[in-house]
């Protein structure tokens, strides 16, 4: 931990290049803000980017390229193509690749989204004084498909996939104090205990991540979670997209706040 | 102005449908949120949403519609090629008409934008005991395109418009703070004095709307403006859009928080 706390944006972006860094980037270059990556042809651009302004909670848009164009404003520096740890590739809904590079498969046409990631509030809240049991266990946050629809557009509906943390009562109205200051990055949560109420029937069986414990004094709470796209597109039977590897996040050059 | 204020925003919308009202909306349903309408085809739809994505302060999106819909989910009784008292036609960036129907011209592609404007938040600063000139002498708000560049996206490009208010020294911060509240309506102002720094070399001289005096002890305070997505559209010189005419906006259901 102590030496991925020091690597710079910049530095992971080209590793991951190289094909030197393969692995989750939860906890690396802490500081900066990270994006879940969705990319469609640019005939399903307008029906996702509407998508995601009717669902700013789950597609906080951090930054929406051109067609064709693989450099954000956000890292002047970066390929989009090949500066994440790893991509998925999905045809009709369903995925046909996991890969380390998508120059191949590159074409003009394509438009990348990049979309907010809760790595981006969870260093807020540790540093006051919330702990999260995931990051403690360097697990991957629990995340669950809910009954939350979300608003449709064009070819894309679906239900909202969420992310949960437990949080002990007495600091549970600090935590959504404090995300609530994060809009770019899922805001608020959406739901705080009752998971019956969304659909998730089994706390400890999670649709992606890993399960955690609720103590007895602690409450799990929910937030809108960036892989709510991904399964959109795959609900939707999208004819093509890429997104990131999950866990294997965009680390961009802005800074949290 | 007695009776203007009674009308609800489902029998403004009745009588500009039946031709009976084509004046300006401006004080008329105070309460409700008005929106400036912007229709392109779907082929220019993805780069539209996206400069409005890019330029949230002059563009902030009230609602977009899916290709061929007229009613709005923030007026579920309406049709947005009717309601509105009077609409403009423009064709590569010339006016080619100006229409109080645009039932004739529809098409089954076209997608509808609607995007906040500033007399939502012109209620909450005369409410906090700041005067606005233009509104107590029944005039248009003094519009100006400055040198400010939008971020481009696709084929929209060009410069920002803004509206001007003159504030009493005493009562900036607070037309500040008060404005800052309505980000769905502009947000808070993008420039506060020296006009000739954003490329407006006369003050009298607006590009739209009517000229309104600063006084000694007043500052001329700039806000984003909703005008500059069809000014945007006419220097792009777009193929085809449709947007509202000049002050006849369109009035939704949403109440001003």
């Amino acid at each position: 931990m102590t030496t991925s706390t020091v690597i710079l944006p910049g530095d992971l972006r080209l590793l991951a290049r190289s094909g030197a860094f393969n692995g989750a980037t939860a906890g690396v270059a802490r500081g900066f803000v990270q994006a879940n990556l969705m990319i469609v042809p640019r005939s399903a651009a307008f029906d996702f980017l509407l998508f995601c302004q009717r669902n700013p909670r789950p597609c906080p848009l951090v930054e929406v390229l051109e067609a064709g164009q693989v450099t954000p404003l956000c890292a002047p520096d970066a390929d989009l193509r090949s500066d994440l740890p790893g991509y998925r590739v999905y045809r009709h809904g369903e995925l046909a690749g996991e890969v380390g590079d998508i120059s191949a498969l590159w074409q003009d046409d394509f438009v990348s989204f990049l979309i907010g990631c809760s790595f981006s509030f969870e260093g807020a809240l540790i540093d006051a004084g919330i702990p999260l049991r995931h990051v403690e266990q360097q697990r991957n946050v629990a995340m669950y498909i809910t009954t939350i629809p979300c608003q449709p557009a064009g070819q894309f509906s679906g239900n909202m996939v969420v992310s949960m943390r437990p949080v002990r009562s007495c600091h549970v109205a600090r935590a959504v104090e404090i995300s609530a200051r994060f809009p770019q990055v899922h805001g608020a949560p959406v739901h705080v205990g009752h998971p019956e109420a969304i659909g998730i029937n089994d706390l400890m069986c999670p649709d992606f991540g890993d399960s955690v414990q609720v103590a007895d004094d602690e409450v799990p709470v929910f937030w809108a979670c960036g892989v709510t796209p991904q399964v959109i597109a795959c609900q939707s039977r999208t004819a093509f997209c890429i997104t990131h590897a999950p866990g294997k996040m965009f680390v961009t050059d802005i800074i949290n706040r």
